[in-house]
């Protein structure tokens, strides 16, 4: 799925921006937490601080209508010579709790951030991006 | 079309990621430097280094296709009672260059970086996005 250099890069990071369309085509895009696994990146519904339920979020009805994705996971710096990004574009869908991969996904996310280790995110589906295509662009 | 307090946020971050959607509503989205106008967001089609050219850039394409776009300009920290976001739903166009909304448009990007004031973005056509809907999420 990802290089080597390419998944250092992705760890590195700590907040993606992921974007999804819905029936219309008209894009939405949110900044989102994200682990990166194997074969998938893995993003929890968590709302910090939820005001509706996760089955309602845009980002899942999207995902509903149409699965197709996009997350990029990008590095600023006023020296442009640094800019960097991934652009991962896949299918996504939600796993739900009790499924085997959610549970590994819910332990990468609480690897990867101390923050959700007390957050009830078991509770919910993870959003699962399946790459189909990676771009790098710039100095990862 | 912004109220004071999400302009001020807006301006005080230095980069947005733009989605867009072609015709078979697949998402891209990609890290961008913005500026705000009253009405309106603009984008450079520079490539930093350009790679392609700007007409065949895929933001140039899709919008070609589907003008209904999606800019997210967000904040992170650890603390996550910090985190904030807009995001900018509406429709975009190119403006060419010697249109003189294109003029006012370079002018607030060099304003705004130093870094395009040593680059010929004035060549190109800028992305301008007019707003149909803005969410304001956090702590702005």
């Amino acid at each position: 799925m990802l290089t080597a250099e390419q998944r250092t890069f992705a760890n590195a990071q700590r907040v993606g921006r992921f974007a999804t369309a819905d029936q219309d085509g008209q894009p939405y895009v949110i900044p989102v937490c994200y682990a990166c696994g194997p074969e998938a990146f893995y993003i929890p519904l968590d709302t910090k601080p939820k005001r509706v339920e996760p089955q309602r979020l845009k980002r899942v009805r999207n995902i509903q209508a149409n699965p197709k994705v996009a997350l990029v996971i990008d590095h600023y710096a006023e020296n442009w010579s640094e800019l960097a990004y991934l652009l991962i574009r896949g299918v996504a869908a939600l796993l739900p709790p009790g499924d085997p991969e959610h549970q590994h996904a819910i332990a990468l996310l609480r690897e990867r951030y101390q923050q959700y280790q007390t957050m009830p995110i078991e509770a919910q589906p993870v959003i699962v991006i399946r790459p189909e295509a990676v771009v790098a662009w710039g100095k990862l």
